[in-house]
């Protein structure tokens, strides 16, 4: 993967929080909370990996396929920055 | 939460193997490896807490609205357990 | 289905406006306008969708399993109260 | 839109299918059929929109980003390649 360390560290980072919030569920769930309270945690949850799936999928455009930002082509520079903007649509 | 005992074991063990797949995705940002392999590792967490959202949703309905199983109302009964169907299809 | 003929107006009335969005997204595609266009298109009608899922989604606990404005069972009445704001929540 | 012939009629043959899709939910609704079997119908409205939503971003892929059967450039082939198979496991 030869993404910038910029990139690692902030996907590190989103990581690190879902977690977070995946042990804020399981001791929702030990502690016997109300039940509506644990779906509520569980659709953050949902939502942080939707972020992140986004995340991922964009850091993958701009490492692997083409980055706005430098591409030398203007149609695929165009292309790609369309993409990114409809897939953070789609899954967020 | 009225709860039985099953359902909270089972909700227990399912959350902690998303955790399990939260550290996957961690070690596999942090060890560099490829990006199609992080993306398809996003991909079956995402799937792991569908699975999650529509579980908790159906164990609410049969503890906090109408069991299909045990509802002496026969129509609600049936309405529930076609709506647990119809949750399964959406959320998965 | 038992449900009311308000019920029923409404969700016609958002089926109709649905197709009308399939049929811009046909016209955009016949015309072959710009393809980012056409990705908006569908993701407005994919959100559209996903309302309308919502909304049967409510609709069918309303009527077939409880309703929290008619349950003559308090606690029936709160679980379905909070199972369709979570159905709001998830499926929007 | 550079598409070719093939995609458009493709496209536009999936768009028609889905507003019979859309037709069907709306006689369903008129008829008063069972509401879970106007839930079903929607369900299945709801995946072919999805099958839309990653076709038609493939499709853009190829054209205006990176076409992975016809790229010169090797890696940025196969970071195509990857990324349209992740938008298929995402989005359908």
């Amino acid at each position: 993967m030869a993404h910038t360390i910029r990139d690692k560290h902030k996907l590190i980072a989103r990581i690190r929080r879902i977690k977070g919030q995946v042990e804020a569920v399981e001791r929702a769930l030990d502690a016997e909370i109300g039940c509506a309270d644990v779906l509520m945690l569980v659709a953050s949850l949902r939502g942080a990996v939707h972020g992140l799936s986004a995340e991922v999928m964009e850091d993958h455009i701009r490492n692997h396929v083409a980055d706005p930002a430098t591409d030398t082509d203007p149609d695929r520079a165009k292309g790609a920055a369309e993409l990114i903007d409809v897939i953070r649509t789609y899954l967020k």
